[in-house]
C-alpha cells in the first residue's frame, strides 16, 4: 500500500529545500497517489518535487493530476522540464492535455515537442474532439502472420517496454493492416515453435479513428476485451483504445447526460472548478428559455381570467394539477433518454414505447385522480372548505388528472425521440424542459374539464 | 470481421434439421456477435443451437444473453445441458446469473454443479448484493517471491489457461496474503534468471471484498490497470475484479442515478423488457409522495383565496413564478448529486457549496426577474392588459422571482447534502421532489412580496 507521508511532510521539506529527503520521501510511490498529494500543493512547490522525479515517474504523475492543474504547472515550469515531461508522457494524455488548453498555448507546446512526438501529437489532435482518435495511443504491439512463437515472444520483449499495454498484440499484413488481435495468453500459452499464423482465427473488432467515442464504449462493452485496435479507413492499424480510457468517457457521457436532464448545459468541467461567471451563463441560457417557454402560462391563465373570477377556488388547484403532469412527464423522458443512451430503445421503437406510455400514462392518472378526489372530498367534508358543489369540483380535478398525467407521460416519452430523429441531443428534453411544455397543456387541460363539468354550477 | 449470416438463415437450418449446416455456420463466430443473433431466436430454437456448440463457447455465448433471455433457455434446456453450461461459465457470469433468478431456481441450479463449482458460486453469492465479492472471479494467477522469472512463466503458462485476465498476476506470501501485483509485461520483460523478488515494489491497490461496487469504480478510475486483486479481511487474496465487468457496474450506477433523478425509483430492468404492472409500481410510488407533498400548494392556495379574489391577475403569474424556482432547484440539485457521485464534492463542502449557490441564485433570479419585469410592462404597454398597477405588479413578479429563483438554487443544493448526512442516496432529491418542495416556498414567497408591493392598490 501507499506509504502514508502526507501533504505537511511535503511542504516542510520543500521550506528546508531538504532535496535529499523528499527524493527519498517520493521514492516508493505510485504515480496516482503522488498526484493526489501534489495536487493541493502550489504549483511553485510542485514544480520543484517534479523537478526531482524520474522522468518517465514525472511524466506519469503529471498524467494523473486534473487539466487545470496540469495548466498551471506548466506555468510554473522552466521551459527544459515543460518539454521533458511533454515528450515522456503517452501520447493519449498529452492530446487530453492539449485539447483542454487555449490553441496558442498548444501550438507552443507543440513546438517543445521532438520530430517524432510532435508528429504524433498533431495527428491525434487532428482527429473530431469527439472521436476514437482523441483517445488512441500509438503505443502498442505488431507482430506479424509468418512469424514463431518463440520470435514473437522476443519481438514483444524488445518492442513492447513503451506499449501501453501487452494485454494484447496485433497481427498486421505487409501493407499494415490489421488482420487479427491475439491475447497474451494465447502466445503465452502456445508452443514456442508454433506459427502465429496457427493461433489467428481472422475475427476481431475494430474501431475507426473517425468513430465517435460513443462507439467504443459499445463496443467494449459487448467485447470484454482490455484494448480494441483503431483503424483508418482503409484498415490500416494505427493504434488502440485502452478500457481504462473508456472507463473515464462513459462517466463523462453519463455527465453530461445528467447534467442536460437536470436542464442545464453540460458544464464541461467540474463543479467546484468552474467559475462562476462561465457557470452562471451555462446554467442561466437553459433558464432563460424555459422562462419564456412558460410565459405562455400567463397567457393561458390570462384566458381563463374570467373563469378564474367566477370560481377563485380553482386556481387554488392549478399549481398541484400542472405539477402532476410536469413529474410524469418528467419521470418519461428520463427513462427513454437513458434506454436511447444504452442502446436499448431506438428510434423505430417508438411504436411500441408509445402504446406503453398510454397505458403507464392513463393507470398512473387513475392513481393520482382517485387520490385528488378523495383529498378534496375530505377536506370539504371535515373542514367545509370549496363551497357546496365540492363533489364537481373533485370530480374536475380527478378528470383533469387522468388527462394531464396521460398527456404528461406521452409528450415526456415522445419528445426525446423527436429530437433524435431530427438530429438533436435526445438528453436536451430535460425534466424542466419536459414540465414547462406540459404546464400549458395541463392548464388548458384543467379548465377545458372544469368548463366542461362545472358550467351552470360554479362557472 | 464476423461473418455475415442472419437470423433467417439460422431459422431456416433449424426448421431443416441441417445440423452440420448450422455446426458449419457457428463455426467461426465470437461468442459476443453469436449472442446478439442468437437473442431473438426463439427459447427451443436457441437451445438447439446451443447443443451444437462446443462446452466453452456455449457457456460464453450464453453469458453474453440478457438475464431474461437465460432464464428463457434455462427452461429451454435439458437439465445435462444447463449442469454443462452452468459449470463450464466463468464464476461472475455464473453469480450474475445466480443473484437475477428468484432463491429457488438458484438453489435447483446450484445443486447442478460439481462440488467445487458449488462452493464457489456458495461463496460469491454470500456477499452482499452491490458488493465487490458479486463481481470477482477467483481464477487468476499466483506466484510467489522466490520464484525465478522463467519459473513464473512456466507456472503462468501452465495455470494461466482458467485466468479470466493474464494481464496481472499476483505475489502471495507462505498464508496466501497478497504482497504484490506485476503486469505480465513485467515479467516477460525481465530475464528468465531474476527473481519475482526483484520485480516487486510492494505497492499494489487492493478491494476488499465487502467494499460496495461503486469503490471498485472509483479505484480502476484512478490506477489504470485492468485487474485489481480482491482480498478478505485479513489480506488474503481470494478474486479479482476485471475492468470490463466494472464498465457495467459504471453504467449501472449512471442509469439508477439518472432514473432517480427524474423521478421514478430505479427500474433495475431495460425499459423495454420490465413488465407494465412492475414499471407503473416503481414510477407511481414516487408520483404520488411527490403528488401528496405537492398538496400543500393546495393549502398555500387557500390560505391566500382573499387575495386571489381581490386581484385575480395575481393568479396568472403563479404557474411562471413557482416553475422558476422548480427549475433552478432541478438544475442546482442535479449537478451537485454528480458532483457528489464522481467523488468531486463532499459532505465537508457545503459550506463552499452553499456560497457558489447563493452567488448563482441570486444572479439567476435577477436574470429572471428583469425579464419578467419587461414582458410585464410590454403586455401592458401594448395589450393595455393588468390595470392601471402593472408597474406595481411587474415590481411584485420581478422580485419575487429574484428571491424564489434564489431560494431554489439554494434549496436545490442543500437537498443532496441533508440527504447523504443522514445516510441516504443523495440521487433520491429528484428533480421533481425538489420542484416539488420549493412550489411550496415559491408561493409563500410570491404572496408575501405582493403583500407589501400592492397593500393598498391591488391588495
Amino acid at each position: 500500500m501507499a506509504s502514508a507521508a502526507t501533504i505537511p511532510d511535503f511542504d516542510s521539506l520543500i521550506a528546508a529545500r531538504d532535496f535529499g529527503a523528499l527524493r527519498a520521501l517520493t521514492k516508493n510511490w505510485r504515480a496516482s497517489d503522488l498526484a493526489q498529494v501534489l495536487q493541493p500543493l502550489s504549483p511553485t512547490k510542485a514544480a520543484i518535487v517534479f523537478r526531482l522525479l524520474p522522468r518517465q515517474l514525472a511524466a506519469k504523475v503529471f498524467s494523473y493530476l486534473r487539466p487545470e492543474g496540469q495548466a498551471e504547472l506548466l506555468k510554473a515550469f522552466g521551459q527544459g522540464q515543460v518539454a521533458v515531461i511533454l515528450n515522456a508522457m503517452s501520447p493519449d494524455d498529452r492530446t487530453s492535455l492539449l485539447e483542454e488548453l487555449p490553441a496558442q498555448a498548444t501550438q507552443r507546446l507543440l513546438n517543445l515537442l521532438s520530430a517524432r512526438e510532435r508528429a504524433v501529437a498533431s495527428q491525434l489532435l487532428g482527429y473530431d474532439e469527439d472521436s476514437v482518435g482523441r483517445l488512441m495511443t500509438p503505443d502498442f504491439v505488431r507482430i506479424r502472420p509468418g512469424w514463431t512463437v518463440s520470435y514473437a515472444l522476443n519481438h514483444i520483449r524488445r518492442y513492447g517496454k513503451d506499449s501501453e499495454t501487452l494485454g494484447m498484440v496485433y497481427v498486421i499484413d505487409g501493407k499494415g493492416k490489421l488482420i487479427d488481435d491475439l491475447r497474451i495468453q494465447q502466445i503465452l500459452l502456445a508452443s514456442p515453435r508454433a506459427r502465429v499464423l496457427d493461433l489467428m482465427d481472422s475475427r476481431f473488432v475494430s474501431l475507426k479513428a473517425t468513430d465517435h467515442r460513443a462507439a467504443a464504449v459499445d463496443a467494449f462493452k459487448t467485447s470484454d476485451l482490455v484494448a480494441l485496435p483503431v483503424t483508418d479507413s482503409e484498415g490500416v492499424l494505427i493504434g488502440i483504445v485502452t478500457v481504462d480510457d473508456i472507463l473515464h468517457v462513459a462517466e463523462q457521457e453519463a455527465t453530461e447526460d445528467i447534467q442536460k436532464i437536470g436542464g442545464s448545459e453540460a458544464l464541461d468541467q467540474p463543479y467546484m472548478e468552474i467559475g462562476l461567471p462561465k457557470m452562471v451563463r451555462k446554467r442561466a441560457t437553459w433558464l432563460v428559455i424555459l422562462f419564456l417557454s412558460e410565459m405562455l402560462t400567463a397567457t393561458a391563465m390570462g384566458r381563463f381570467e374570467a373563469e378564474i373570477a367566477r370560481a377563485v377556488v380553482l386556481s387554488i388547484f392549478v399549481p398541484l394539477v400542472i405539477s402532476s403532469g410536469g413529474n410524469s412527464g418528467s419521470q418519461a423522458s428520463t427513462l427513454i433518454i437513458r434506454a436511447m443512451a444504452l442502446g436499448e430503445v431506438r428510434l423505430r421503437d417508438w411504436w411500441r414505447v408509445m402504446r406503453r406510455e398510454i397505458l403507464s400514462g392513463v393507470s398512473l392518472g387513475v392513481i393520482l385522480g382517485v387520490i385528488g378526489f378523495i383529498r378534496i372530498s375530505t377536506w370539504a367534508l371535515v373542514f367545509h372548505s370549496y363551497g357546496e358543489h365540492w363533489p364537481l369540483l373533485a370530480l374536475t380535478v380527478g378528470t383533469a388528472l387522468v388527462g394531464i398525467v396521460m398527456w404528461g407521460s406521452l409528450a415526456g416519452s415522445m419528445l426525446p425521440f423527436f429530437l433524435r430523429r431530427i438530429g438533436m441531443d435526445p438528453a436536451t428534453s430535460s425534466a424542466p424542459f419536459v414540465a414547462t411544455l406540459v404546464d400549458v397543456s395541463g392548464l388548458i387541460i384543467y379548465f377545458t374539464v372544469a368548463g366542461l363539468i362545472l358550467r351552470g354550477t360554479l362557472l
